[in-house]
């Protein structure tokens, strides 16, 4: 008799422990916010895209620009979700949807990014391939019109993963790239908001400088994908701070750090703090929160932009898709430019609440 | 008394579980290799360095080159427990000790460097404080005789965790900081290392660029440190790959790269082939595995050189002590120029079975 009941208790004990196992997995896929979503079982592709974080509101955006940021997201994404429709790699998905924010001069990145204090465009891009986990990126480039399209030539025609500087241009050079003159993207509005910034910092007759921190300061484009061979991509492009100096290179162009694609667990692009985003490892956080911690895609982008990155002094968001569909927008900022094309739906939003 | 017995039976339950779990704390901890050591309960403080893994065998070196290498391997890592001894922080023993490493000619880091395609030196060195998770780096310096300590200057005194270029030698000017002619650091054994590979590169005809793949290609010097306060530390200084070329960047100014310390779980510092350690976002999957695995220091290095890395296609080492002083000095190359100073004892090693 005593043993029965020695074995009943045991038995139920483990039972509960099965359970609580159960209901803690369930609990971490369900849907808790709008900007998170749960894929439909069998949906084959995806894409994620965000035209960076920061202060946006309703308040500060004319209807006009309002429309304006709507028709570009919708035209980028659309594009991206048409080539993954037609059985497109999610690579060249996310490369042809950023090109298309990086033409845009609403965006900071490519023509109309931002400008550095001595008032020229520095640009930054990075790619990379879940699949192969193969990678590709750059740094302050000035005469390639679309710095992620030579990300991915270093990714497939070089062997390293990163390149810099004038350096970048010359290997830019032996690729067949669309090269411009530095000229082309400056736009009146950003050579407004760096001298307004300049002059600002002058103002504070502070020796330290400091970076732009205000306004759109966490502009950067981004887009992740999964196509409907189940791989998937990620990549970011930006013009990095406003009044940068000092050949500063944040984490766009780092894999691990803004960009992260891995098959295995999910793709992500950052629009945050760079400085932060670099001291977290963010991208690579996401995944690793997810591979070795077992937390849903939600669950590890909630964590990092909630409250790891917050504890750190970073703000900003994340996109993100893991390998089953599942999307991921979160953002500790007033607003995010973002969007997603899921199961034939597209759907865009650009503030907190919505 | 059928309560009793089920509150016995689920007792001896719970401490049965917990047995096995101190007990698998214990096996993860046990040492399992000379190079991998279980500090002893209590130590204070304790300190690791790499000078580069990579072809280093006894064959390959001459008695008086390995006495060189053993001599200035001791010294460097002398200075370092010296201050951890006399209560430094562990941030000022990594400095410091690398200083000693980049001074020499004897590695691929400050003086003595590998030089690019232009026969130049591009510098490369990060640090990172795990108390803090403060970082500082930079990449592509010629003319800053130390560039670890440049690293720490942008870590402690400026808005950025990367700098690079021309940027960061404008920076260096403002701050304290030995500066030197690029001359300074270009020795004729580099110069005729680069050269000799330029030719076999031209005979091979191949119009698709590699960088050198043999010899020394892995130099690198590297420093973790944990002080007395029980803070860790890690730095990373190298001139990166011999004939590189398009402003390449490794992993060795990358934090979560080359470099990562945190004091919840360890510092790292790597030295392999760096577009790998990239993609593998090599020092900060060591933490994650600790972090969010449960990995002992020694199995999550062991799961980087030995499964994670090969698997990608990378080569190389990487040295770790994590928050109980535990290290591991692992790699998957024919040797790894390398020390450890812990309780007051002294192991300076080069190659894989010693």
């Amino acid at each position: 008799m005593k043993n029965i009941l020695l074995l009943w208790a045991v038995l139920c004990l483990s039972i509960s422990c099965q359970q609580t196992n159960k209901s803690q997995s369930k609990s971490s896929q369900k849907q808790t916010t709008a900007d998170s979503v749960q894929q439909k079982p069998n949906a084959p592709f995806g894409i994620v895209i965000h035209g960076g974080a920061g202060y946006i509101t309703k308040e500060s955006l004319s209807d006009s620009l309002e429309k304006a940021y709507h028709e570009k997201l919708s035209e980028a994404i659309s594009k991206g979700n048409e080539i993954l429709k037609n059985g497109g790699s999610a690579v060249e998905a996310v490369q042809r949807t950023i090109n298309i924010m990086e033409d845009s001069p609403l965006f900071n990145a490519g023509k109309g990014a931002v400008l550095t204090h001595e008032e020229q465009p520095e640009l930054d891009a990075s790619i990379m391939d879940g699949k192969t986990l193969n990678a590709g990126g750059v740094s302050g480039v000035s005469t390639i019109k679309n710095p992620i399209n030579l990300a991915y030539e270093v990714m497939e025609n070089s062997a390293h993963v990163l390149l810099s500087g004038k350096g970048a241009e010359v290997f830019a050079k032996t690729r067949n790239l669309t090269l411009v003159d530095p000229s082309y993207f400056i736009t009146p509005k950003q050579l407004q908001n760096v001298r307004r910034i300049k002059k600002e910092q002058e103002n504070k007759q502070s020796n330290f400088y400091t970076p732009d921190l205000n306004g759109s300061k966490f502009g950067t484009v981004g887009c992740v994908a999964l196509d409907k061979n189940g791989n998937l991509a990620a990549g970011t492009s930006t013009g990095g701070m406003t009044n940068k100096k000092w050949g500063r290179i944040g984490d766009s162009p780092i894999i691990g750090a803004g960009t992260y694609a891995n098959n295995a667990t999910c793709a992500v692009s950052g629009t945050g703090w760079g400085e932060f985003y670099i001291r977290g490892v963010v991208a690579y956080d996401i995944s690793a929160l997810m591979e070795y911690k077992g937390l849903s895609l939600e669950e590890a982008v909630k964590k990092v932009i909630y409250e790891k990155q917050p504890q750190l002094g970073g703000e900003g968001g994340i996109i993100a898709i893991d390998h089953l569909g599942n999307i991921a927008m979160e953002f500790n900022t007033p607003g995010m430019f973002r969007a997603s094309y899921l199961n034939d739906e597209l759907n865009i939003k650009m503030y907190k609440k919505e």
